[in-house]
């Protein structure tokens, strides 16, 4: 089976069947890097271009250790040190990095679209690293693996999100791709940080995390960017943490085979305890290790590898 | 024929026929960019520090394509982080970089003859990414290999090139090699821009934005810097606009084959209107490309690959 | 003959043969450095991360230099870029980094024993470059390195080292090596600058240079960090310059044959005369040359790449 899409700008537009082929070639992919000698030369000779205008150390460095994984070639782009200091729009940048035949632009930008707004300009695969509070979806992707790996299959299982809701593209990848994966969500988190729109999205909506965290299967918390706080949109670290940090005996609400998710880098004391964080039920490891798989399998589908280069 | 120079530090050093071989080869290499699996073994084991003193991502990206494209191994290292911040001369910096056994600096300084001070110091091949207002060398040969591209030889060909006269490194290497290569070219901008000298580099002086486009084959249009602005060289971004900026209604003055060139990146509006930015006579991004390919021939040409090893 | 240890967190865990034998295939891999193509397959598949959290350009440059001519993947995550700007604690990240499947962490960090906080939390093997005052063993093994080109063998080498003696880690690493392999050592430098405890680690201490500088083999000038001037360390340049700096005239003192060192980059009239760090007994190039073999030296013995995979 072959993937049908030459994209990745988001979960929504995916099939079940499509997340699954993803997932599959990941597991495959998470053996190559567990070789004395990792890598394989499916994508030689292909150049990937790391068009970074956030800064995300982690995301790039866990897709720049995929991209060389897959023998490319990588560029480094980034927005601080380019030609858009000097006034360049971001179309007039890709129409030129075009020119330089790039296969593979991996996307990250602090607005919403970001990819939807490129894609006219390039014949070259886009891979969405995150655009503003739409999608981030390797990174559901990443969580997806890793649920599956524990729980065996996504069907009737009990996930909540809690957290910063309204600013947050993982929550949003993850609503797509766990309904689609037939998983039940439920999203939490301060009324100040609850988008209205949330009900339309199929998820239960609730501002009290003790009583959503009943009987829950899967507990994934949001990171909360602290520079907020000095907006006024949460009254203090502190506070947030006595009514929403996941605490050991919180936790205990939970299934008893409950895994603890959480996309990086935690604020240990505000979203969760230490103890949580670092405990049995925690997976938060795992996820950064599945990053580099699904990252693998992605840029191996959408380049167009073919099946027995994955061997040496 | 093979490349009689061990370095590219201007245009002003090469012969007709030195221009038409890294042309030749640099359309090779153009090819070599259009394959599925872009990369030939050419320079593998070299190694190419890309010495860059001022942020230039542009070039520097393009450069950094060139030589992973020919294989060879590449360090990108940028004054910003280096210990010439620590007080360290530009010649101690080579001086230790050379003992690293580098095969190639490719240097971008904002002084004039960069290249000339470290040559004594250097078994390296050296090639000129733009020294200050001197030269810029690989920039003049993907403009040449644009117009041979689209009017197919130089002779009498009739080049008008506008702007920043003075300060531009671009124009210097432009003069030098359409000159060689028996074209004719105008220089034109505010008298404030003109430096006295250009008369005797063979070329027409003028003022007069509009007299100038008259007939003309080529127009070459330069950026502004728009800092400038702010130290009182000239009035204002409408005010050049009006005078210099190139509109569809001025082009028209032009050859009805004319082509528009830019070395990017446009200040849209203030060199000239987004509708010949983006027009049909517009072959600013065919520089870009050809950008690529140019690089891939210097560096290819510099540092001795065989022609056979431009096959897979 | 293999190398006994995982990691290279300081010259004081490794015997008289450990050093004899990274300094042997130090050898071997400056060789390599001086072929056409300078590049063996040793490290092909595995990934080094350059974790620097303190700006060094020339040892991360040397370093991967190094890593891509044994053909490893290379990773530059540096902290001024990172999520530690987010808060997140040094283990964190290398707790997060580690389950991208690494195989050799290269530090930089301005805190001592930063190699031994992460020992517990990575299968990977540790290069030590420089923890704050610490070590710097790459450092002292390049001297070494030198040093047994131009003297032939350790026993009964007086060496001498000046400068800056409480805050350099250069110092600690060179003491702990020349004393190993049998040299005298002599530390020498103003009395604000040399820490209570120098004489338990077996060398003579003094702050008399030109006494100190009589019949020695070897003469070490550290570098000045001009920054700790405003601090009130020393009184100014010129001063220091009259009493530490290496003069042409000074050096006669030495014995004949004496070899000039500095770890650099060099503060000419400051620790010496440019006409010393320029003449015919300086061998600080040779120190440069000798790190890319040194480190790759380590690299390879420490990653465990087997003799044969150093020819072509």
């Amino acid at each position: 089976m072959s993937f049908a899409h030459k994209h990745l700008m988001g979960i929504e537009e995916l099939s079940a069947e499509d997340i699954t082929l993803i997932l599959d070639t990941a597991e495959k992919m998470s053996e190559v890097s567990r070789r004395p000698l990792k890598k394989v030369p499916a994508l030689r000779g292909k150049l990937v271009v790391n068009l970074f205008f956030e800064n995300s150390t982690r995301t790039r460095s866990s897709f720049e250790i995929a991209e060389k994984r897959l023998s490319a070639d990588t560029l480094n782009f980034s927005a601080s040190t380019s030609s858009l200091q000097k006034g360049e729009t971001l179309v007039d940048t890709v129409l030129n990095l075009e020119r330089m035949q790039p296969d593979c632009y991996v996307i990250r930008h602090a607005s919403p679209g970001t990819c939807q707004l490129i894609h006219p300009f390039t014949k070259a695969a886009l891979v969405n690293a995150g655009d503003g509070t739409h999608e981030h979806p390797t990174q559901a992707l990443l969580d997806a693996m890793t649920i599956r790996q524990k729980k065996g299959d996504f069907k009737g299982l009990e996930v909540l999100i809690c957290g910063d809701i309204s600013h947050s593209r993982v929550v949003r990848s993850n609503v797509f791709l766990l309904s689609k994966m037939g998983a039940k969500v439920t999203v939490c988190g301060p009324a100040t940080f609850m988008p209205p729109h949330m009900g339309s999205l199929g998820v239960t909506v609730t501002t009290d995390f003790e009583q959503a965290l009943r009987g829950k299967d899967v507990v994934m918390m949001l990171r909360i960017q602290m520079e907020r706080q000095t907006k006024g949109l949460f009254p203090s670290l502190l506070e947030y943490y006595k009514t929403f940090g996941l605490t050991e005996e919180r936790l205990r609400l939970a299934d008893k085979q409950v895994i603890v998710m959480h996309p990086g880098p935690i604020n240990r004391g505000v979203e969760m305890a230490s103890e949580v964080a670092d405990g049995p039920y925690s997976v938060i490891l795992d996820q950064v290790e599945n990053g580099v798989a699904v990252r693998m399998a992605v840029l191996y589908l959408l380049l167009g590898g073919s099946e027995d280069e994955t061997a040496h």
